[in-house]
């Protein structure tokens, strides 16, 4: 369930990062470029711009696992609320922890890697009109790679 | 500082409840109808309709504070990350704590009250593009303080 366009207000209680009454779903339809990941959809955007414009998932992530390795033109605003991760991101590895928060502006390659001993969990925030993410070409990829550090991080 | 149009991808590390690099700020210019409240933008709006949309804010409210008694068009999501809350939402109160999430609908009167020993943290999301906070008139909070719960809690 996602509050949206025409529900009422509503309290999402939390245990064990389960939220009361919503679902949890697969990270993505298919695909091999993910890792152990899913996700709940706390709160959708409003249909037809109805507020709010904005979706506020969580996700999270088996450790060893990972997001798939992804651009787009809408930004992200991540905030960590579980485990560890280690973030590509501009270019380069950021270790972050709860409650560290990530801004991923539009079309900046990214992929986050659970890294602790317990699960990676976090929020993100999109806009609710969005592109669909693209995948990197094999140039832009070998580029990413020439560093060490993201060559043996990276996973496609 | 937030993020926003034109600015590179970010990662704002957190401690003690401050991110690296946002400034903290008064909750409101001004007013007597709130108390011990203060916020920090972690990512504001993209500007010109540019993604993201919407804004990312950490407020935090000392013991016995609370945010002002308010409504407007746009809705809020509100994730608790720090202390004990309860909500006046939805002509009810309820008692929230980390990582419960609400959904504050259009129009919807809503406070916050810092209940626990430590002060309340919670993240707040809106619309960049958005409508002013109204407070209710005579009436309203008349209907409201029927309930001898909410007249107990209700600050104006």
């Amino acid at each position: 369930m996602a509050a949206s366009d025409g529900e009422g207000s509503r309290v999402f209680r939390e245990r064990d990062f389960r939220w009361q009454g919503v679902t949890e779903e697969a990270y993505k339809a298919e695909g091999t470029h993910f890792s152990g990941a899913r996700r709940q959809t706390l709160v959708g955007a409003g249909a037809g711009g109805v507020s709010p414009g904005f979706e506020t998932r969580y996700f999270e992530v088996d450790p060893g696992g990972y997001t798939s390795l992804e651009y787009h033109e809408h930004a992200h605003v991540v905030v960590i609320v579980r485990g560890r991760a280690e973030v590509v991101l501009g270019g380069a590895l950021h270790a972050v922890e709860p409650i560290d928060c990530l801004y991923i502006a539009p079309n900046e390659l990214h992929q986050l890697h659970a890294t602790g001993e317990e699960p990676l969990g976090f929020l993100c925030i999109v806009d609710g009109e969005r592109d669909r993410p693209r995948r990197p070409d094999a140039e832009t990829l070998a580029r990413l790679c020439a560093d060490p550090a993201l060559a043996q991080r990276i996973r496609t």
